[in-house]
């Protein structure tokens, strides 16, 4: 049994060959069959869902890309998607309701406990992008007054039901957090140990309201496997556990490097998403650029004279466009991954435009050596100068403007990644221009 | 007591005062010690790990950065030395001591106990970026035969050591890995159950040999907090955590969005680096993409005749060169990413492609309607006839060239992401001027 042979019986629409993959399909990892589903007519799906036990179409439902899940809940009678929907964990849960229809979710939830009621409309009210978001309320509490036995005894009668209690988390009767306690810590100490005297009480929370990238970049610098979430008086109202902040940190990775080629947002995957998709988030930013593009072209029309005099000029054109922008596109894009790594702050600006100016004067220099002697070749000692001295100027302009844009562009409350390939290139072509036909106009007139 | 007076009590040296923050570090998080030490020198860094215990002082070297931990441990006495690294986790030991140089690799082993001399050769041997490299040997294993209690017993006495014991190994007497079991399921199972009965066996392992990213992948797909790591023989070697596994994809975005900014390697974080070595990393790049240049700008000189005659053109020069280099970065940005988070594979290109030319084919069309009324303006209906043509005929050739150099430089056995920024814009730089000015000459001779 495998997926290729369950895929054939589907094929023949033989529901005893499909049944026989009952045995399969339960030992199977949930991802590995929400992945095999992908692309399949919903009555397809339901087919193969059928064979599974509850719990484990839950499972796979979560691995399912958001967009098949509502899909998938849409196909559903609603006795059995809120019978799913009641095992899915509970951040899925609420992230498959914030997706769905008002009507639909008003259709949803009479049909649910209202333990679960609740607990969806809790979570799904947190705004987006915030800890409160990406937490599940799957976790465990104990009271420091318990033993090491007692609490372990009541883990064991929560555990089925709760994401990790690889970690509990100790709270007063307010529900304030006091600290964590490890699992193997309960197991290692004295049985009639209080919890109190096992915990540790260094243990870090987020505010609920905090930026999902910010919980997440803190998640991975204490190498932790879940981080609880408090609200404003300090009491616990979720964990966020580790692979969502894998998830949290590959998705933002994947919008930085998108915009860095001037991509904009992408609701779905590169492979799912429809020519419409594409097309619109690609569209924007290629015409926007036309913009910048037209400033060059102005500022080459200015210099029309000189350039019919020296044509000798035209052939460096390109080039010296191109490394302003080059160089820009490197220091803004060292700017940008070290601000989204959380390495480097406005506070740094100063010492780092220092750093970039000799960085940058080096780059330049190099570069003017490598091109000089090609512009003494094609058009004289006049020529060479001009290309020498205006690479100088234009790769250290160009680079303290990428290092200089992410910074602007955060004070200003928009995304630096923005800033990367599309905007510095621009601005930096445009300054190529003024800077390589102005000295030109200076020297050869 | 916090850093900030720690900070003040080092800068008068006043010992008394540095002691007194004994319990303040007792208490304070390994990254965050970390943290506060970088930078400083030598000297106040064993001043401060002094009031540490040795297995906390092993815990806040682990956070160093590598070229830190380096500098640290040259400035040790051997003995001392050797109790830290004793107390390591041994996959930050073992890549310490793959940083050191052969000499101090000599001096430092015969200081070391047997296991860990060998724990360290043999990690150590393994290449960089493979599986092999990222794991620790830190991780429990049961027989199956035990029992629940015997294998919590098991556990008991060897927790303390191991990095992750949520997760035993269960393996026959070769230590080839038959299952996994979870350590709340030891807790729940009925004390006289055996392991056997317990554990699972649909467990996810990869070979040492793999490469870390797709390990990381792996990890990240399943949602597991360790991934076992075997030998040619099904035999356990190690496993790979989380937190490792949250390093591995953070370094690889960041590498693949430098190289998107056409930024080479780099050693070191962007704050840490020197001067010499950011000039290294970019100055390779600036220089190559001389030559790709100097090709568009022979591509303009052999059209002096054609500029000469109608100088309108020049004006839309930048913009039509400019706008095959931002679609065919467009296309490379979505391709390179999706090969890299493996949704898109070589088998996908002809239906890619396919999308490509829809997508590419509408995003000409508007640009050329978008540049169709400004080239009118400038120079009449000739010339805005030739720049609308020409918009199409880039746009789409420029988005090819993006989503097809990906896959061609992975063919070749180069890292795609090499392709996106630089590469792909010179390409299409170079295609832009031919595919404008060829078709200046054919419209308007």
């Amino acid at each position: 049994m495998t997926f290729e042979t369950l895929a054939s019986a589907l094929a023949a629409s033989s529901s005893a060959d499909i049944a026989m993959h009952r045995d399969f399909l339960a030992s199977a990892h949930p991802a590995d069959i929400a992945e095999f589903l992908e692309d399949k007519e919903a009555d397809v799906d339901w087919q193969v869902l059928d064979l599974l036990s509850l719990g484990k179409q839950a499972e796979v439902l979560g691995y399912f890309k958001r967009h098949e899940q509502v899909a998938l809940a849409r196909s559903a009678p609603r006795a059995r998607l809120a019978a799913i929907v009641t095992q899915m964990d509970p951040d899925d849960r609420a992230d498959l309701f914030n997706a769905l229809t008002d009507d639909e979710q008003e259709a949803l939830l009479p049909a649910l406990a209202q333990a679960e009621r609740e607990d969806i409309r809790r979570l799904a009210a947190y705004e987006n992008g915030t800890a409160g978001a990406i937490m599940t309320s799957d976790y465990a509490v104990l009271s420091p007054q318990l033993t090491a036995r007692q609490a372990l005894d009541t883990l064991r009668r929560e555990a089925p039901d709760k994401e990790t209690i690889y970690r509990a988390y100790v709270v007063d009767p307010d529900r304030k957090l006091l600290g964590a306690v490890r699992l193997q810590d309960l197991i290692l100490a004295n049985p009639r140990t209080p919890v109190d005297a096992i915990m540790r009480r260094e243990t870090h929370a987020v505010d609920v309201s905090v930026d999902q990238e910010s919980v997440a970049r803190e998640v991975a610098r204490y190498d932790l496997v879940a981080m609880p979430v408090v609200d404003r008086d300090g009491r616990i109202v979720g964990i966020i556990t580790h692979d969502d902040v894998l998830d949290v940190l590959t998705e933002e990775a994947t919008e930085d490097f998108h915009k860095s080629g001037s991509v904009g947002e992408l609701a779905q995957t590169v492979g799912h998403a429809t020519i419409m998709m594409l097309y619109r988030a690609r569209v924007i930013w290629l015409v926007l650029l036309v913009f910048g593009n037209i400033f060059s072209g102005a500022g080459i029309a200015h210099f029309e004279d000189i350039i019919a005099t020296h044509m000798a000029l035209l052939f460096f054109l390109p080039l010296l466009i191109a490394s302003g922008g080059n160089a820009g596109a490197q220091a803004s894009t060292l700017t940008i991954r070290a601000m989204a790594t959380g390495e480097v702050e406005l506070s740094h600006l100063g010492r780092l435009l220092g750093r970039e100016v000799m960085v940058a004067g080096l780059l330049g220099l190099t570069m003017a050596v490598a091109i000089f002697g090609i512009g003494y070749w094609r058009g004289g000692a006049d020529i060479a100068l001009v290309v020498a001295i205006a690479m100088i100027i234009i790769v250290l302009v160009g680079s303290l403007i990428g290092m200089t844009l992410p910074f602007v562009l955060t004070r200003v409350g928009f995304d630096p990644a923005t800033a990367s390939g599309p905007l510095v290139t621009s601005i930096a072509d445009i300054a190529g221009v003024l800077i390589y036909l102005g000295t030109a106009q200076l020297v050869l007139f």
